[in-house]
């Protein structure tokens, strides 16, 4: 057979990277061996990282016996002018080099025979942890059929259940580029780490103990902690895992730096692989310092271990920063149900999980419900949380009079506080050993509920085919109830995963497929919908546009004793988006300006529930910010005669939807 | 054993009317045969139609072997104090009278041995025709199980299918009063007719034939048509069917008559017995006459055949007169997706079936989906109908040149007006004729779809409970598809026929099942959330308060191709109408006028798509509204703290869902 490898090594070097593993196997099957580089190549003439149209041309190039060379480039052109002629004459030149290149840049790689005589342990001899080195690689390298059942047993993965803390070990390489820290151009302000899709970049504050212990590559390279007396004495540090970013450049394009200097730039993987070390210290060994900034802002944010960490999203992902921010909020008390869709396959592709857990062994419990039973899935999570608070409760009570006078004391406390999920932490240690101590027999069954004395922070999470669509049913009977849950839709307003088909989410004008010739309706409205019952706490957020309101919304949300809805506004690489995903910061900023995506937090605690948290929109930007995107921008060709009307349509949906905002501020006012 | 039958007979006419089936088993059985007239108990102590309490003491008192009847009495007197005692003492006292009086009027009636020599002959033996007289009686006497399978294989019963027109021919002679018309005061307005909501009450015109032809009950009592020189010779009769009417007085309660004088009123039932027969003929031989007057009003409207009569609803439903109404507008074309819940029992009590055909064989399809999936089911109609007549046209389109002129030009005529089902069926007849003698082979193929030339009126049906609850999450997601369909909403604000369960479409501080203490949060407002959509007609309508407008919503619904959904006022036995179900037509009068129930129609082909069909609403008579019914009016005795201000709150949410209306109004200028 015939090996082909897109890779950016050659030469000698390239045979240093192969593992023996791989050498082996193309030496025993005699195997014929090219390498391409796909990547410098697509750069080169200008097809930024789109390697797909290449390596097709290099397929049928070292397959002749599929198809005739001559005959498949005639069918690929045509293909090529198909699904690009509506682009223009430019676009199909590049695609036909591209094809040309694909053919020509092709480099045999001679096969050493003596490569059959490297010996290859396999990954059980290898293994140092046998969940880590060798029951989630077999999976990944797809040889599960050949785990024993012992490893399940002995692993306790019976129920079905993973540990947490997978994915930053995988250390997958995927970028050919990543930033770097320029500790002389930073202000310090932690935009580089609230915006990170995979939180692979990250702020510390050291103190002298963690510098002496602190690996050379972070020692040399600190800078004094800026921000007052307070942090003095203390170095500070961004860290970047090289082997875990995916190059995706949000962090230096929102790098504020000094005076037009940025203190990010990007730099070939290769010259970085070493700073590895420095954040498997600082990630996993040092101190997540959040006493010294509040949290409320961005900079102090920064400072928080995020527990949704190296998630195998698209590189600039506009849903992953929000699932990231939560995770730092509330991560020791999560419990999430997730719906399936792109946030189901990028926290959780089996055995791969994004989710850690801290020093103190907590953490978020994540499980995936298929889409239309998500919301009801996590409503049951709440009920089964409130049965166990319960069950202590009633166990506290019936004992009460017979305990000890401290347990007494800190039990009545606990159930003064019970819902107050700090106090609860700060009691339980010592309640526990009370109880474990205590006399009084029928207070122990209260051990049986050890994992239970904090209260969840139970989360609903999915996209917009599930909250709008397939699951929007149940979603809706759920937030008319009263009971404290907090759903987050990622709304990209199409269906992300499975390839952009229309969702009641995608605005009109939007082209998506089943929409082909650009969605004729108005994009629903579920946040107005969750305002009508009144007790719900609904917000409507875009990190771009304003990150604090989105801390914000994110903690009232968490905070308020009843169903609460944050619909996040999600740039997604089915947007096409003209200006790149690193633009998507800024997509955003757009998009609330122009009224688009308006954003405001309803609390029903308040007297006058609605807060608009955007200036009025400037509709006149409108036209130019959707036509930065392809799903919008592809209208005039596909469909020249209603091009206009949809758009103007849209801008006239999207008033209405501010005009109601206006409509609802009116009436509290009236109402009060 | 023992007997007991509660009836409003005595002595010989007990015995006479006592069917010899029954005589004979009483007899065979050596039973002890009671009876009781709690009937008239129940009015005479002033407990309405009420007399559940009453047949319960008389269960007890002829059972002391079942519990020692002073005990029982005892224990039932304990369960009126704790069911009743928030309503007061006095009717806690009486109830307590209710139970004496069912204890005390019990009469025994002696078993004549003859009885058990009677001949009775077998249904089957009695059958004129199998289905109707053999079929359909052995299921509903719960005899089924003994009908052996060749009736249903001769019947064409192997799919699941029942016929039409059965819940006509049950006569159950329900009602102790039914109405009678009264020539000499009557307009002619049709009133009567169209609030009955079991079609037992119908207007005709009759021409001399049908004069001629008809009973001496018919043809000694009719009055001159009335409405000018068009309907000059012709008869006019109002025709009771009393076997069939249950007896709820809306229609006398209607009755406009003359200066005072009411055209109906009500009479005991055994006193009109022979009207039957007028029915008998007028119902089912005269012809329906809708050419005379406009069936956009309430007159012309009561001249049109219900497709959907004799409802096993409750006496006074507020369902059912717009289940009739529809029936009468789209009968012929109609195909129907029925929700479960009320509804659905009422309209097909398995074999009962409300539906009926008309003289050219034509009338609804109905089927019962389980709730969720409802709004589907009917869409999928859809999809199959527009199949059908897509099938239809390529058939037609690929054998237009091979045809003879005349049918070439009726093709033509057929396919340029496929969606006009007016037009299709004047085709029909000759068309089909002309295809079956045609030389053309290939256009025969048209001939598979016979039943569908004419295009479906496709009909989605069911409560509030379906609608905003449990089948909400596919109705939404068939409102955003561009369908044809037509979807109906009783809205009775609560859970009917699972006997009162709180559904999101109860008003706040209304008192249900699962909201014991008043429902908290806001009526969801389906309505709305359809119009958001832009593209959806929308209509709220509420019979009572604007008949005319509740035929033009239906008739613009049904002519808009696109999804509709209706939202339909209903008054209901569970709501506790103080002034009595009789006076629910007033009800609905009032509940637009103090804005609880907004009636509007949303026309999406429109300029300006919003009418708003009510004047400003007058918010001061919405507490006295809502007082008039139990489910508000028990408030401030089951939660005195919070009731004032759950009413005030549901007086504010009316008034923001009136906002609502008056702020799209704006918008729509402005869009304009």
């Amino acid at each position: 057979g015939t090996f082909l490898l897109n890779t950016t090594f050659e030469g000698e070097e390239l045979i240093k990277y192969l593992p023996n593993k791989v050498k082996k196997l193309l030496a025993l099957k005699k195997a014929k061996f090219y390498v391409i580089n796909a990547t410098k190549i697509a750069e080169s003439i200008g097809m930024g990282n789109r390697t797909n149209t290449i390596l097709q041309a290099s397929f049928f190039k070292l397959n002749p016996s599929i198809l005739d060379f001559d005959l498949a480039m005639e069918y690929m052109k045509e293909a090529v002018v198909k699904a690009y002629g509506k682009k223009g004459q430019d676009v199909v030149e590049l695609n036909f080099l591209a094809l040309e290149e694909g053919a020509r840049a092709l480099k045999e790689v001679k096969v050493d025979p003596k490569w059959q005589e490297y010996e290859v342990r396999s990954l059980k001899e290898e293994a140092k942890d046998e969940y880590y080195d060798y029951y989630i690689p077999s999976i990944a390298s797809l040889d599960g059929n050949n785990l024993p059942v012992s490893v399940f047993t002995r692993n306790g993965l019976l129920d079905g259940t993973h540990k947490n803390g997978v994915s930053y070990n995988e250390k997958r390489c995927t970028a050919s580029e990543v930033p770097v820290w320029l500790k002389e151009n930073c202000i310090q302000c932690g935009r580089c780490v609230f915006v990170c899709p995979h939180a692979t970049i990250r702020a510390f504050l050291l103190d002298e103990d963690e510098v002496a212990n602190a690996p050379d590559i972070v020692k040399n390279d600190l800078a004094d902690a800026l921000g007052g007396p307070s942090v003095k004495g203390l170095k500070y540090r961004i860290q970047i895992s090289p082997e875990n970013c995916v190059g995706c450049k949000l962090c230096v394009v929102e790098c504020l730096g000094k005076v037009g200097k940025k203190a990010l730039e990007m730099r070939d993987i290769n010259t970085q692989l070493e700073q590895g070390v420095g954040a498997d210290y600082l990630y996993k060994k040092v101190s997540y310092k959040t006493n010294y900034f509040p949290t409320t802002a961005v900079k102090g944010v920064s400072f928080m271990r995020p527990y949704f960490e190296v998630p195998g999203a698209c590189a600039g992902c506009g849903e992953t920063p929000y699932y990231r921010l939560v995770s730092q909020l509330f991560g020791p008390d999560m419990l999430i149900a997730n719906a399936t869709g792109c946030s189901s396959i990028y926290s959780a592709a089996a055995p791969s999980t994004v989710f850690c857990t801290d020093e103190n062994n907590e953490g978020p419990a994540w499980a995936n419900s298929l889409f239309e039973d998500n919301a009801e899935y996590g409503f049951g999570m709440r009920m089964a949380t409130n049965f166990k608070l319960y069950a202590i409760r009633r166990i506290m009570l019936e004992n009460l009079e017979k305990l000890e006078p401290e347990l007494k004391m800190l039990v009545g406390r606990y159930l003064d506080n019970q819902s107050d999920k700090k106090i609860a932490r700060e009691v339980r240690p010592r309640l526990l050993e009370l109880i474990e101590n205590s006399s009084c027999e029928g207070i122990k069954e209260v051990l049986n509920y050890k994992e239970d004395i904090v209260d969840k922070s139970i989360w609903i999470v999915g996209g917009d085919g599930w909250a709008y669509d397939i699951g929007y049913g149940g979603l809706d009977h759920v937030l008319a109830n009263r009971e404290n849950v907090n759903i987050l839709v990622l709304d990209t307003e199409v269906y992300s995963n499975t390839g952009g088909q229309a969702s009641k989410a995608s605005q009109t004008g939007a082209i998506a497929k089943f929409a082909a010739s650009g969605k004729k309706t108005a994009k629903k409205d579920l946040a107005a919908l969750a305002m009508s019952y009144k007790h719900v706490y609904v917000a409507q957020v875009a990190m771009g546009a304003n990150p604090v309101q989105v801390i914000k919304a994110f903690r009232e949300a968490e905070s308020y004793d009843g169903p609460s809805i944050i619909v996040a506004y999600s740039p997604c690489i089915e947007h096409g988006i003209k200006s790149g995903m690193d633009s998507h910061q800024e997509v955003q900023r757009k998009a609330v300006a122009c009224g688009y995506f308006p954003i405001y937090r309803y609390d029903p605690r308040k007297e006058e529930p609605l807060e608009i948290d955007c200036k009025e929109p400037d509709y006149d930007t409108f036209r130019d910010f959707v036509l930065n995107e392809t799903r919008f921008n592809q209208l005039p060709n596909v469909n020249p005669e209603n091009a206009d009307e949809l758009l103007e349509n849209s801008k006239n949906y999207a008033k209405d939807r501010y005009d109601n905002l206006v409509n609802i501020l009116n009436q509290q006012k009236r109402n009060r």
